[in-house]
């Protein structure tokens, strides 16, 4: 049974990656063609042609059209057949699907789903988006080898950063602090605050902090594949409030999963700060950084993928820590659920997608 | 369901890549060993023993006898077993198949059906291979990860030239011209004449044509995996007749497919011409040209079949150009009905293999 | 269904493969964390983590505990979980398979089935293990891609060496010599003795004889998983008895066969000889001779192996010289309906794995 949600804006690409070339890419499993309109605007279009299935990106572009590689047959942006090379009529089926599509701050989102379902309106934002005095920084594409929900789950819980992340986002100070989890809307926050211990690798090297600070992490999972984390340090001995946080060092680390197939899962990762604003030097050195991080995330998950391709042995044990991911996977079940009794007023009480 | 016909006469390999030593070639999924006897001809045999499975092709050659690798049970080659090494019973089931063999004009012509319906005289065979106005070549093998049923109706698709072989085998001046399919026994055929245009990088390299030429496209696709392209030119103000084409620069290009298994296809192919007849620079040049235009095919091929495996969305569409492919398809599910029904006289109405 | 005996004894490693460092193993399908405590003593646990399921083999060590990855839970060497970072309650089920362990003469075993039916009296011996008067050599670990059977059956097979070991272990005086096969207990003997005849490559490379010799070959295969080969030759004009082989130059080659999964197996080898003891120099040119031979084996049987993916057009034919594969697979299907019936004391007439 699938685990993907189709009703949902994704991130197909960075703005950056398409240009006029035609260029192929797979979401939920399905081939996709992007590439850029002689006006600017990014056309999707499925990428197999209706008669003998060859992709259209191995075609070529005939101005706005895309002509397929096989014999000829040219499709228009809006996926209509406009030409059957040999013949004068053009079949009422031959069409593909076109995906709608919005670009925005350097984001290429697609729909996938149901188009009349489609409402830019729903496309993830924040205010930070548009505030000059944060600094915007795309960063790059980690692939993984993994179904995504585990790289979501990932993403709710704090917990796994004293271990996985020793050097870099987390370390001993935050083995046993608890972890708060609660919902707003579409999204799941788990947090905690790690007070008075020493700053965690990335602010030493980063923030250029020495003394003790008071660190917070705030994972906020938006449905089904947006995360944000908020999180930051500040002096210790200045000991400030829970929403004084821009008083300190913050960052807002994001995450756009995209899955490609049930077992391969891109997510491209960006940031905003608010301080080093401008700094390209600032923002090469974070990249570095996070690189270390999301690679230790990487093996972490792939080896998870493998072993849940094994049969289990025995129940898994839930714990404290599981509270964010466990209320992820309810949720998206619910979503799926009502995909396939293609409800959208079904109650949310569906099956669990729990840990496999 | 199998799309391989087992009643049929398939090209094992060229007379040159069979020697003294043990080979294995894998056909319609059978494993089948081939050498030259001592007398120059050639045995083939199922390329397993009965006893422990190891490929006979492992063991060694004692005179026309082949021994196993493992246990030394020894075949001649009738398939008959001659040998158990510590008993002097031979067991009556101790025993593999060995496959009727034809060589001919440098081909070895395997039959992988039930022996008592192979019949030589059903080989295929064309005036020009007797003739010494032409020239015969044999080229090389193109080998291909897809069903060949995509190969076939490739051959018998004039309308994919215009597109896929923009540089050496069409050009755009035929992009409109409809193609004409009937059939004559075992062969369908589908052609077009594109009269006074430029002529195609092909004939640039090779006829040594400049100004605009008659060109023709005859494509023979023989049931159920021989094909022969009779295509040519000549000069424009010259309006040959249709049967006239010998006037021309004329080429056969033969395609001799063997289904290795149901996702692999080996295309052989050679040609004869009716110029430059004994000049190896004339091959070679020819060679060059050819190998151009099927790494062309190869890519579209191999994407298709790759496109096959996922779940269509939609129906397929049918088009004018489609006409020869399909009368292909419907002759070659009959052709398997037959053999699946074993009824040789069964009607040719049966279950269409259309493409999937 | 299964082929993998579980109530049973394996080598997982030599002694010297294991030592501090946490490593991965696959057993019988299932993956084993190996390593050396602080008391010396090997601990093999189940590796996964019964929380998100990360092999434990990722982790660190702390003491004698195993700390995951992932969220630190941390496991002693029964499998208890000891600590859960971020909550007091360690649940009741947080807990991995620990297995019995048995380390002797520089072999680690594993039991790998109900711990309660595991008796370390079972373990294989030899009273030239505890004989100054033997020398001991560990070799290596061939890793072959077959089913265990496979492998096993040709360690009671002393036919197949004329043939796959013509240069080493065999040559062509034997080809004709009937093979006697016995049982005794948990052990199948299959055996011959080629008289007077030239010594094969291995007795002329390494014990030094240049005219004729009585030779023996002894293949006690043990159920499910171990066999040694007693072989050795003396001179011939000795004329020795059969249970004089101790005045002949004699060596037992130990194989140890680990089933990693259905499709892949490790052999590991070792040899016991009653000459040239304490010479690094003759053990050194013994592992370089078995290493051809071993070579030769793996060569055969994963051709065999590919083989038994195929379906057969034939049933298989049974010889002489089968006798005592044949009376292997019998037995290991007992073996195996006991398993599946959980029945001890099921009687021994069970359906029969014979060759696929």
């Amino acid at each position: 049974m699938t685990t993907l949600v189709r009703n949902a804006w994704y991130v197909a690409a960075w703005s950056t990656e398409i240009d006029d070339e035609l260029r192929r890419f797979v979401i939920l499993g399905d081939p996709v063609l992007l590439f850029r309109r002689t006006d600017g605007r990014v056309a999707a279009l499925e990428d197999v042609c209706p008669h003998r299935q060859l992709p259209l990106s191995m075609g070529k572009r005939i101005g706005d059209t895309v002509q397929c590689g096989y014999h000829g047959l040219t499709f228009d942006t809006d996926g209509k057949c406009v030409r059957v090379p040999g013949q004068d009529r053009i079949p009422l089926s031959a069409c593909v699907d076109a995906y709608p599509i919005e670009e925005r701050s350097g984001i290429v989102w697609i729909w996938m789903g149901e188009p009349e379902r489609a409402n830019p309106d729903d496309i993830f934002d924040l205010p930070q988006f548009h505030d000059d005095s944060w600094h915007m920084h795309h960063g790059g594409a980690l692939h993984i080898e993994s179904n995504y929900l585990n790289v979501a789950e990932n993403l709710v819980d704090p917990a796994h950063v004293s271990f996985v992340h020793e050097t870099t986002l987390g370390n001993s100070a935050s083995e046993n602090v608890p972890v708060h989890v609660s919902t707003e809307g579409e999204e799941i926050i788990a947090w905690r605050w790690i007070r008075d211990s020493e700053p965690i690798g990335f602010f030493k090297a980063f923030g250029g902090f020495t003394g003790n600070v008071d660190r917070w992490h705030y994972y906020h999972l938006r449905l089904p594949c947006t995360a944000y984390i908020d999180f930051g340090s500040a002096d210790a001995t200045r000991e400030i409030a829970e929403d004084d946080r821009d008083s300190g060092t913050r960052i807002l680390a994001l995450h756009f999963m995209t899955p490609v197939t049930e077992t391969y899962t891109i997510d491209r990762w960006m940031h905003l700060r608010n301080t080093a604003v401008g700094s390209d030097e600032a923002s090469d050195k974070m990249d570095a950084l996070f690189e270390i991080a999301f690679g230790e995330d990487k093996e972490i998950l792939e080896a998870v993928h493998i072993e849940e391709q094994r049969p289990r042995k025995r129940r898994p044990i839930r714990l404290a820590i599981d509270h964010g991911p466990m209320v992820y996977r309810k949720r998206i079940a619910e979503m799926l659920e009502r995909e396939r009794t293609d409800d959208a007023s079904a109650p949310t009480n569906g099956a669990y997608v729990i840990h496999s």
